[in-house]
C-alpha cells in the first residue's frame, strides 16, 4: 500500500453525505488544479445568500458531490450485474466533476455577460478539451461521455439527464444550506432504485413514488429559492450593474477594471483566442465581482455609483411578480415616482425602474424521459406512470412577470 | 399590526436552528447597516474551508445564531421566574449582536496583522461607540452589558463566559458546516437547564452532564478542526505572506495595496484616527485578501509571487507536529534541502521552512466558572462537580510544536 | 417556586421535537391517568413495523407530540395578536391530548371490531366525558371546542381538521420512526404560517408552498406506508383470525377470551353499559392480542391455529394490487390451488384467498377547505390558489382492488 | 438474476441508517425464523421508555443494525487490502445477527430472573446450535467466530469486543429514539478508521477523535439513559415483583403464570431439557410480561397487587442515589413511614423500601483492549494513547447507592 496511487485516496468530510472518497489519482490531481481550485470562490447559488444567509456553499463542494452520487451510483448499478469497467468508472466520474468547471462567478445571473458567446456548458466542455491536452488525452473517454457519444448512454445521464447526480445533489445541497426543507430529497432511494435498460437509466417501478417526490421537490426549490423574489430583485440589481458598466464603456467612458475584464470588455466584439479565453476566465471569480462593486461605488457616474452601493449594502428594489405583463401605465407610474426622487434622465432612471418576465419548467417530457421499468419489462414515462397525473402540472412552462423599483417611492 | 415596528420583524431561515426571528426594529436596522452586512464577507472559520469544504459559512450567520439563543435563553429564565426587562433584553441582544462586528478578514489568523493595536474585542467595542452615537444613544446598555458593568452580570455571561451563547452557536455551526459531528452541542438541553444565583448564570444540576459533553465537544473541535495540521499550515502561508509584504514594504518596495490597505501599511508607526480606522476597516473583507493576493501572485518578488500563488492554488506546505519543540537541527536539515530547490538566501528560505507553538486550553477555572445549582442551594465549579473529573486534563494548557517546510522536499 | 403547581411541570424528550413541555398541573394528571397511560402500550402504526421495522413507536408518543404543536402554534398566533386566554390554552391542550383516547388495539385495524358499536372519536368523547367527571367538570370547555361548539373554531381547527396538529405530529413522527423521508413535513414552518380569519384557522400566502407540500407529503405516506401492500395483507391476516373468532363463537365454540374479551364478545348484542364499556376496553392493549394469539396458535380450529400462527410468525398472504376489481375467476382458479394444499373446506378456504378495495383521498375541498389568507384580506381555498393545480388530483378519491392467497399456491 | 438466492435478497428501511441490505439467503432465513421473529416483540431498553417516551425500539431492529455496521466494515476492511472470504462475511454476519437471539423480555432486567443458570450470551450460543442443526451446519463457522475460536479474531472482534458493532449500534439507536443527543456517535467515520493489525481489529491513528468521543459518548449515555435513576426505580419494580411471586411460589401459594412460565417457575430445581428450555424460552416475549401484571394486578396478595398495579400505571417508587451506601437508620426511617401508610408485615414492607448499588465502568483496559495503530507500525492501547488522559477516569468503575420507598411517605 506504498504506491503513488494509493497515497493520493484521500476522504473529504461533507456536511451532506458524511464522507466523500476520491476514487482515483487522476481525480485527485484534477481537483487540485488550479481551474478547480477556483470554484471554491464561485458560490453555487450566487446572490441567494442575501435572502438565505446559509446559503454560501460552493461550486467545489457541489462538485464533489456530485462525485460522490455516480460513486454510489456505479456501485448499485454493477451490485444488479451490469458491467462497468474501472476506465468507465474513472471517465464518468472525471465527466461529472468537470460538468461544472465553466461556471464563472455568480453563475447562472452573469451567465453570456463576462463571455458574450458561450454558455457555461460550451466552456465546461472547452476546459475539459484543455485539461485533456494537459494531461496526454486521458480524459478522451470522459469527453465521449460527456458530449453523449458513448454507446452506454446510462453514463452520459448519470452527469446529464432529468434525473442526473447534478440534480439530485443540488436539491440536496440547497435544501441543506438554505434551510428549506422543501427541497429534502432521498438520493440514497432514488440511487438504490437505478437501473439500467437498453443502456438507457431507468428507475423501477417501486421507485415510482420517490421520483414523484423529487419532481416535485425540485418543483418547490424552484418557488421558494431559485425565483424567490427578492433572489431575483438582486441578481437584477447586478445585471443592471454590468448592463451600465458596458454602456459606458460604449460610450468611451473609462470605468475601473482588473485586467481580465479589460481582457474581456475592451473592444467589444473582438476576436478572442480560445486558450486565452480560458486563462482569463479562470482566473475570475466571486470575490473579483465584490472587488470591482467596491471600486463602482465610488466612480464618477452616479447611476453606476447608486447601483454599486446598493448591492454592496443590501439596499435592494422592491420588486412585484404577477401572472400577466405589467400595465404600460404602472411602470410609467413607478418611473414617474422614481424622478421625483432620483434626478436622472428617463434612460437612467430605467437602470430603477423596470419589468421582464421568468419561466421555468420543472419537468418537460419532450427534452428527455425519466422511464420506469417494471417487472414485466415495460418501460414507461413517469409523466405517465405516475398516478398523481399532476406530472401534466409540472411539466408546463410556467411565465411569471415582475417589476422592479427603489424601495425609496413606494 | 400596521405600524411600522411590526413591519420590520423578520423571520430569516437558518439551517441550523429553522428560523430565527429578528426581535426588534432597532435590531433590524443595526442589521442592515454596512458594518454588519459586511459580515456576510467574513467567513466565520477562514481557510479553514481548504480543509472542511463545507466550512464555508460567515459571521454574519453565526452572529445571527448567537442572537437566536440570546432570546431563546431569555425566555427559559423569564419561565423560570427572573425578572429581564424589554429593555435588557434588546441590549443583551444588541451586545451579542455586535460581539464580533470588529473581526476583520480571516479573523483570528489576520488579527493585529492589518491593525497592530488593537484586538478584535476592542474593535467590537469601538464599532458599538460609533454605533451608539449615530442611534443617538439607543446602544447605551448594550455597551454597559457588553464591557460587564451592568449588575445583572448574567446578562454579560450570555454575551461572554464560558458558556455563552456565542460558543454555543459556534460550536454547533461549525461542527454543522464542517460535517465533524464531534462538536455537536444539545444547545436546545443546555438552555432549558441555565438560572440564575446571585445575579450569575449557572446550570441547574441535573444539566451536568450536558455541560461535561460541551466541554468535551470543544476540546475535540480544536484538535479536529479549530487546530487541525493542515489549517495551521494554511494560516501560516497567509501569515507569512503578509509577514513578507511588510518587510517589503519596510525595505522600501512598491507592492501593490487597495486605498484601505495603503491607509494601514503606509508609514507604519504613524497616529491614525479612530473614526478613519473604523470607516476604513469596515470596507475590509476577506475578498480583498483574494484580491491582494491575486495581484501578489506576479509580484516581482519571487517569494511574494510563490507564496501568493502556492496560497490561491492551496499548494500548501507539509507539516509535521509533536508535542516538544524541534531540533535546530531538523530546521537546519530542512532549509538546506529547500535550498536545492529554490534559490533563495537563507533569510528568504525561512518563509518556507520554519517553526512555531500553539497552544490551547478549553476550559479553565481561573478565568471564569461554569457553576452548577444544586436543589441545596449549592453552587459548586464543574471542575469539582464532575464526576468524570477530567475538567483537570481539558484546563490544562496544551502546548505543541509544529515545523512548515515545502512539500518538494520531502 | 416551591407551590405544587410548579412541581408538576415537566420536560419530556422527544426524538422528534427535541423536548416536550407539560404546561399544567391538570394535563400532567391528565396523563399520569391509567387510561393515557395505557397509550404507552398501543403502537401508533399497528402492524406496519412488518414491513417497516422501526415505526413502533406509540399513540402516547404521537399524543403528546401533538400537544408540543399546539401550544407553538398558539404561541405564534399570540404572537400575531389574536387573544387566546390561559383557560382556553388548557382547554385545547386537552381536547389534543384526549383526542385518540378511544383507540384500542391496533387502531384502525380493529376498530369497529372488538366494539361494533363506536367509532374511536366517539370513544374519545365519551373517555373525555367520563375523566370529566372524574375531574369535577374542568374539561367542560375542552369538550365544547372538542365538539366543535365554541365559537373561536380555529381552537376546534387546531385539533381537527385538514391543517391539524393531529395530522402534522403524525406525518412527521410516522416518516421519522419509518424511515420514509417522503413524509417530513416541515411543521415550525407550517407553524408559523399559521393565522386567523373571521375566527377560522388560516395560511398566510407565503406559506402556500409548505401547504402544497404537505399535502403531497400526506399522499405520498399512503402510498408508501399507510396503504403499502404488504401492510395490508398483515392486517387483513388480523381482521379474518377475529372474523374467525367470532363466527366459531356464534356457532357454539369455546375460544380462550381473557375477562376483558368476553365482556365484549360473549352473547352478541347484548346491551352494555358505558361506564362498564370504557372501564373494560381501557384495560386492553396491543399486548393482549398478542397473548391471544399465543393461545389460538393451539386452538383446535385449524382455520384459526393457521391464522395465528402465520400472524406471529410473520409468515404472511401473498397479496396483488390492480386498479379494477379481480375477476371472479381468478379468485376461482386460486381458491382452487389453495384447496390442493390446504384440506378446507371452499367456506373455510375463503380465509385464506379473498378479495377487496381500499380507497383513499388525501385532501376533500368539501369536508373543510385549507384557506390561505393574502395581504389584501382575500381568502382563497389551497385547491385553487396553488399554482400546481393538482390539487384536484389530490383530492380525487382512489380505490384499488386487492387479493390476498396463501404464499404456497404461487 | 431469477435464481431463488437473488430473490430472497431484500432492502429494509431504517430509520438510523436509511437502508440495510440482507446480505444473503440464509441470513434471510434466519430472520424469517420464528426465533428471530420474536424479537420484534422485545423492546432494546426495557422500561426505559417510561423515562424516553421515543425508546420503544427492538431487539429485531438493533441487530439488523448491528448487521449493517458489520457489512459495511468488512467492505472498509477489503478496500484496505485485508482478505475476507465471502463464506467469512456470511458467517460474522449470522454471528452479529444471533449475539442476541438468547435475549428475553425486558433483556437485562430479567436476565437470570426467569432462568436461572443462563446468561443471555450463553442462552444465545444454545440457540445458535440448534439452528446450526436445523440448518445442517451451516453455521459452523459462525459459531466458531462468536466462540472466538477463530484465527482472524478481528471477526470476532466485530462481534464482541470494545469497539465491536452491537455497541456501535445500540448507542447510535439508543440515542436516536431516546433523543438524548449525548450518545451520537460517527459510526461511520469510526469505521472508515478501522483496520487490522496482527489479525486483530485495530483503529488508525487519525481516527483517535473519534474513539476518545465513542467512549465519552458511552459513559454518558450510562448516565444519562442506561442508569437514570428512575429507570433504575422502575426496573427495581419488576425485580420485586418477580421476586415476591417466586417467594408466593415457594410457600404454596396459586399464582397465575401462563403455560411458559409454568414450566420455569414450577419446581424450582428441577431438572430442565436444553432444547425444551430453548423452545419455551422461544415463546416470551414482553408482551407476556404484561399479561401477566394485568392478571398479578387482581391477586389476592396485596403485595403482588399494588406493585403489579403501580407497574402498569407507571406509579413509582421515589429514588435516591448518592455515593456512600445508606445509613441503616434512614432505611429504617422510611419503613417506619412507610409502615403508617401500608398496613403489612415488616418482611412486606421491604418489597416497598429497599436500597442497593449499580456499578458501571465504561472501559477497562483490562478486558479488551482498544488499540490505535500509529503509520510507522506501533500499536498503542487508546488508555495511553490519548491526549485526554482521562481514559484512567472512564475505566474505573464507578459504584452509586440508591434507596428506593413509596412516593406516599415523602
Amino acid at each position: 500500500m506504498k504506491d503513488n496511487r494509493l497515497n493520493k485516496r484521500k476522504i473529504l468530510n461533507d456536511p451532506v453525505y458524511g464522507f466523500i472518497n476520491i476514487p482515483s489519482d487522476l481525480i485527485f490531481d484534477l481537483i487540485e488544479h488550479p481551474y478547480f481550485q477556483r470554484l471554491r470562490r464561485i458560490k453555487q447559488l450566487g446572490l441567494t445568500e442575501y435572502v438565505y444567509p446559509g446559503a454560501v456553499h460552493t461550486r467545489f463542494q457541489h462538485t464533489l458531490g456530485a462525485l460522490h452520487l455516480v460513486d454510489s451510483a456505479l456501485s448499485v448499478l454493477r451490485s444488479k450485474g451490469f458491467l462497468i469497467t474501472e476506465k468507465e468508472e474513472e471517465a464518468v466520474s472525471i465527466a461529472i466533476l468537470l460538468h461544472d468547471i465553466g461556471h464563472g462567478p455568480y453563475s447562472h445571473t452573469l451567465e453570456k455577460v463576462i463571455i458574450e458567446n458561450y454558455s457555461h456548458e460550451e466552456l465546461s466542455l472547452l476546459y475539459m478539451k484543455d485539461l485533456n491536452e494537459q494531461y496526454k488525452g486521458k480524459l478522451d473517454l470522459a469527453i465521449t461521455i460527456f458530449t453523449n457519444q458513448y454507446p452506454k448512454k446510462f453514463l452520459h445521464q448519470l452527469v446529464s439527464s432529468q434525473l442526473d447526480m447534478d440534480r439530485l445533489d443540488y436539491l440536496s445541497r440547497d435544501s441543506f444550506y438554505t434551510g428549506v426543507s422543501e427541497g429534502v430529497v432521498s438520493s440514497d432511494r432514488i440511487i438504490k432504485m437505478l437501473s439500467v435498460a437498453n443502456d438507457e437509466l431507468v428507475v423501477e417501478a417501486k421507485g415510482i413514488y420517490s421520483i414523484e417526490k423529487f419532481l416535485i421537490a425540485r418543483w418547490l426549490m424552484y418557488w421558494q429559492v431559485y425565483l424567490h423574489k427578492t433572489v431575483i430583485s438582486t441578481e437584477q440589481l447586478l445585471l443592471r450593474i454590468f448592463g451600465r458598466v458596458k454602456e459606458l464603456i460604449s460610450l468611451g467612458h473609462t470605468i475601473y477594471l482588473t485586467d481580465e475584464f479589460h481582457f474581456f470588455f475592451d473592444n467589444p466584439g473582438k476576436k478572442l483566442n480560445t486558450k486565452d479565453i480560458l486563462e482569463t476566465f479562470a482566473r475570475i471569480d466571486d470575490t473579483d465581482i465584490i472587488g470591482l462593486l467596491k471600486h463602482w461605488e465610488n466612480d464618477k457616474d452616479p447611476v453606476l455609483s447608486i447601483l454599486s452601493k446598493n448591492l454592496l449594502n443590501r439596499n435592494l428594489f422592491r420588486i412585484e411578480i404577477q401572472n400577466e405583463p405589467f400595465d404600460t401605465k404602472i411602470i410609467e407610474k413607478h418611473l414617474f415616482q422614481a424622478s421625483k426622487k432620483l434626478h436622472f434622465t428617463e434612460h437612467e432612471l430605467r437602470y430603477f425602474v423596470f419589468t421582464d418576465d421568468i419561466s421555468k419548467n420543472a419537468y418537460s417530457a419532450f427534452d428527455d424521459k425519466i422511464q420506469i421499468a417494471y417487472k414485466d419489462g415495460r418501460l414507461i414515462d413517469i409523466a405517465e406512470a405516475s398516478d398523481m397525473l399532476n406530472m401534466s402540472v409540472l411539466s408546463k412552462t410556467v411565465r411569471k412577470y415582475f417589476l422592479c423599483y427603489p424601495k425609496e417611492i413606494e
